[in-house]
This record gives structure tokens, C-alpha cells and sequence, in this order.
């Protein structure tokens, strides 16, 4: 019969110490891990770290692409990249549904186990806990993380100015399209699939020389490039325009799009990297990015200019109109 | 009317931001948190860190003493206290039920910005996610933390020798029975309160010379006294035996407990920390606990002898009988 999680294997009994032994340990074991103390003792190789945090409540738990697993890594390592640093540990905190199959649970903890080893990150320390049936759906995971800083990047809105590019790592908008698929049970689209993926190797491709023109980096999760851009132009001096044409789109994700009415811009990716930097440095970092798998159908898809606090969008039919924040539910649980 | 949590105040539009600029900036703001970056980027003093991570899924989220809020600081402050570490920075990673009342957050929010006051620590970087009615159990808060390793602790299991003292920061159970008791409604009990609070200043209280007299410290959570014991028993040539008339209980939880029925060496403690060290040590560690208020209650509960891998205790009545770890469900969602 299929093994079942129960209550216990969050009580801090001997459940709970079987349940880190067959589960986490030979997943996870590493040199800080293996003792189990309460904390992680790490040594630290440099001065400046970086720290982020993220939960995942993503329903369904397994889309085309990737999983809550794979996705609590990249989610965190992704954020850690984007703040300019060398994402180096993750903890890992489960909340499991009690009579969660533990055939399921294995495969995001495999999953998670590969993302981590193709991100080169550790997980250092964890904690498990065990709601009653109905009180979480399934799984929830918190990733946090420490990255080192790379030397030489200096983000801030200030540094906008006037003609700086703002590139796209890839295909926007994959992974929220990717999860509303298998949600609706859209799933004959076989050329949809998450993009899902770590974006720390685009960021430490970007040599030292060019990294003072880099003004802004940030992954596009919730929200989507609208709220990333949105954000940016937020009490700034500047704004940005889009031009439609050159934002690269994959074609099941935009059908995908059509179906369902959706926003591309609103939709999150969890595997692109937004960059804004100056023209010059533009084009040495679309040839770096295009030249790794991860990048290449980056592309600059936009311009700053002096319209405060505006982003807007060129449109195919050669319009113009505003790219606002959306308001309201945009895609629940997508992350 | 009472404002509620929806779907959308963890989406990444409008509401989201409205959530960070009106509940979190305006308690947690500070120079690595107030941009909203994904990620903070820290100035680290030190070389060697120390980093937890701790999901808090309690129930109920209120009880004597305590409140989630309080309870996810203290959680992960203690970790890192009693990996001998000094606590410095905290991550929130909030999951909120759809519909909770705003206030019902405000009052955890506010309890836990006191309690981060209070030990000394800063929430640099968080997250917020909501999810729909009926899969979350109103509040769930992961707290992962770095901490600096104190210079000089050196902590091991194969470090014990005979007649090593345990010490016990204070009564012990507290926590569990109280948390118990307001979820079976026994709240006549005026004595009673959770002891959950910040150890750190326990550690940081023992002087450079002591250090290396401390062979094993650890907070007794979940599982409780019992099972931090035998966890640092097994796979050891030494074993413990404690002596109960020596054990501090306060007298409300041990009324508790015995109307439940409940052992309380397996009632977890959230702000108390058992040490094993030297004899000579025990005296001045005893001392200086004893002149702090988070000490008043401090001491000497058992010893370490050669029995290996087994603890036992000395009972009121003479005799002398197992203290295993126990199976099953324990106490569930007790922190």
C-alpha cells in the first residue's frame, strides 16, 4: 500500500527522525547537513552577502516543465542572481498535507535535489512540518538563501538614463501560461513548458568591464515584466517603452495566452532575467547571452526615456499604450 | 467593516504593494529591506555564519504567553543561539489564508516586530503568499536567520564524558502545555504560560573561558527535553541520567499535564536551552544564568555516565525507568 504521510512525521518523534533519514539525508548530505543541528554552520568566503526568501504555494504542484521542487530552487537562486550575488546555500522548509503520497513527495524532493546540483547549491539546513488534511494543499515549500556578491555591479533606478536598453533573457511569460494550462487541463499544448530554470550562469557571464553599465537586474515572477518594469519607473524621472515586435513570445505560450484572454506581460516567467544597462553594453551582453542555452532568445525589447514613471508598450499595429500594474487577482498560485 | 485577506494581496499587482508599503515597511523598515529588492544585500562582520530556517504552522495562532508572530522570531533566534551563534538577520516568508481579518495579521505582525526588537535581529528580505480559503490554517510563517558563529564554542557528542552535567535553562514543558491548554479551552489555568522567548543572551552570557567547557547545547522543541536527550545519546558510548526531584516544573504546566496525561519531558520548550558541560563549569554557568532573568530557574537535571545510548531517569518515588523517545503523534502543531 502506498505509504502516507501522517501527523507524526512532523512531531519530533522517532517518525520525524526516520522521515529525515530516508528522505532528506541521502537526498541532501552534506558536510553542514549531516550532524541535523537546529542551524548550518557555513563558512563564509567573502564580506558581502546576499539573503532572500521565498515560499512556494504553486497549484498544480506539476506542470509541464517542472515542479514545486525544481521551482523552490530556481525561485530563490534566481533572486539571490538577480541582487548580483552567488547563490552558494538554500534551507529548506516543508509544510506537508497529512496523507500526502509519499510516491509524490519523493519526486519533488528529487527534483529539488537536481535543481540544486545543476545550480551548484547546497541545502544546509531544513525543517519539516505536518498540517491535518485540508489545512495545506498538498505541499508548501520556503527556500531561503545565501549568495556571495559579485564585485562590480551597482544597481539603482538614479542610473536610468535616456536610451539605455532594457533586454529579455528569453520567451516571457512561459511558466504562468505553463501552470494556467495544466490547471484548466489545457494539456494537448505540447510546445508549451515552463521556464523554469536557474538565470545565476547569465549573471555570472557578465564580465567584470561590463558590469558597472548594468543599472538594473530582477527576474520577472509574480506580476510578470509589467510589474518588474512598472516598479522601476516608480517615482523615477524616467520610463521605458516595450516595442511588441521584439519581444520574443513562444507560440504555444501565446496561444495558451489567446485561449484563456491573459496578458503575456502579466505573466510570470521563473527562469528569465530582465536587464537594463546602457546602449554600448547592450550589445556585448545579448552576444554573451546568446551564446548560452539560457539566453539565447534574449533580446532588447525596450528603451528608457524621459516620461516619468511610464511604461508603455509599442503595439504591432504601430499604437502605443500603457503597460499599467494590474490590479486585482492576476494568476493565483502560480508560484 | 473588518478588512480581509484576498487572493490578490499575494499576487504581485497593486494589492501586494499596497500590503508591503502599509503592514511591513511601516514595522520592519530598514536600509537592506526598504527598496524591496528580492534579495538583501548584507555587510556580513564576521567569517563563519550560522543559518536556520524554521516554518511556524501552530494552533492555535494565539495562546498564554505567545503568538505566532513572537513564536517565528524566538523559533529561529534560538537555533542559531544554541548552534553558538549571535542571531543578526531574519527572512519572513508569510503564507496567509484568503479571508483572514487584517487586524487578526496586524496583532501577529506587531508581536513579531517586538520580538525581533528584542533580540537584537532585523528582517532584511520577505515574501508574502496567499492562498485560497481551507488551505492554510490562517497563518504560516517561515523564519530562516543568520546568525555569527561565537569564537571559541566546540560543540560533540563524543566530547561527553562521565559525570558531565546537564543543565536545563528553566522549567521545562511550558511551552507545550500552554498551547495545550488554549486549544482544549483550559484557560482557568492563570499560571500557566508558554515560556516561548529569545535564549541568545543565555549564550552570549557564558565568557570566553567557559566556551570550551560546553560540550552540547540545543533549545528543547518539538519532542521536548527527551527527545534532544537521546538524540545526543545515540550512536555515543555515553548516556544521561536525570534526576527528577531536580527538574524545575512550574506548577500550572504540571497541572496540565496531568490532566491531559501528558509527559512533560516531551512538552516542548520555546525558550529554554539544555547544556551539557564539565562539572567545574556547571557551577559558574549556573551563576551567571541565575543573575539573568531568562535563567532565574537554571539548574543541574541530570549527568552523563557510560551506559551507552540510553537515558534514564531517577524518579520521585526512587526507582528508575526508560526516558525513550516517543513515537507517534506527540503534541501536533505546537510551534
Amino acid at each position: 500500500m502506498e505509504k502516507l504521510i501522517q501527523m507524526a512525521h512532523g512531531g519530533g518523534g522517532r517518525l520525524s527522525a526516520e522521515f529525515i533519514e530516508e528522505e532528506i539525508l541521502p537526498r541532501f548530505g552534506n558536510e553542514a547537513l549531516n550532524g541535523l543541528p537546529d542551524a548550518a554552520s557555513l563558512r563564509f568566503p567573502g564580506q558581502k552577502l546576499i539573503f532572500s526568501t521565498d515560499s512556494f504555494v504553486i497549484s498544480p504542484i506539476e506542470f509541464p516543465g517542472g515542479n514545486i521542487g525544481s521551482l523552490a530552487v530556481h525561485g530563490t537562486v534566481n533572486d539571490i542572481s538577480a541582487a548580483g550575488g552567488n547563490p552558494l546555500w538554500l534551507s529548506l522548509g516543508l509544510i506537508l498535507e497529512e496523507g500526502l503520497e509519499i510516491s509524490v513527495l519523493r519526486r519533488m524532493l528529487d527534483s529539488l535535489k537536481n535543481a540544486a546540483e545543476n545550480c551548484g547549491v547546497r541545502i544546509v539546513t531544513g525543517d519539516t512540518k505536518v498540517v491535518p488534511k485540508g489545512h495545506c494543499d498538498k505541499i508548501y515549500i520556503n527556500t531561503s538563501g545565501i549568495g556571495e556578491a559579485i564585485d562590480g555591479f551597482n544597481f539603482g533606478k538614479a542610473r536610468l538614463s535616456d536610451g539605455d536598453c532594457v533586454i529579455a533573457s528569453g520567451t516571457l511569460g512561459d511558466h504562468g501560461m505553463a501552470v494556467m494550462s495544466a490547471r484548466h487541463g489545457l494539456n494537448a499544448m505540447k510546445e508549451l513548458r515552463s521556464d523554469s530554470a536557474p538565470v545565476h550562469r547569465l549573471v555570472q557571464s557578465i564580465s567584470e568591464e561590463l558590469r558597472p553599465s548594468v543599472k538594473f537586474m530582477r527576474d520577472p515572477t509574480r506580476g510578470g515584466t509589467a510589474a518588474v518594469l512598472n516598479e522601476i519607473v516608480s517615482d523615477s524621472v524616467s520610463g521605458i517603452t516595450l516595442c511588441e515586435a521584439d519581444i520574443p513570445f513562444a507560440p504555444g505560450t501565446r496561444a495558451v495566452s489567446e485561449i484563456l484572454g491573459l496578458e503575456l506581460l502579466n505573466s510570470p516567467c521563473e527562469g528569465r532575467m530582465i536587464l537594463i544597462c546602457s546602449e554600448e553594453a547592450s550589445t556585448e551582453i545579448i552576444r554573451i547571452w546568446k551564446s548560452l542555452p539560457e539566453g539565447a532568445n534574449s533580446a532588447v525589447i525596450g528603451r528608457v526615456n524621459t516620461e516619468p514613471e511610464r511604461v508603455t508598450i509599442k503595439t504591432f499595429g504601430g499604437g502605443k499604450r500603457l503597460l499599467d500594474v494590474p490590479r486585482g487577482e492576476l494568476l493565483p498560485r502560480i508560484c
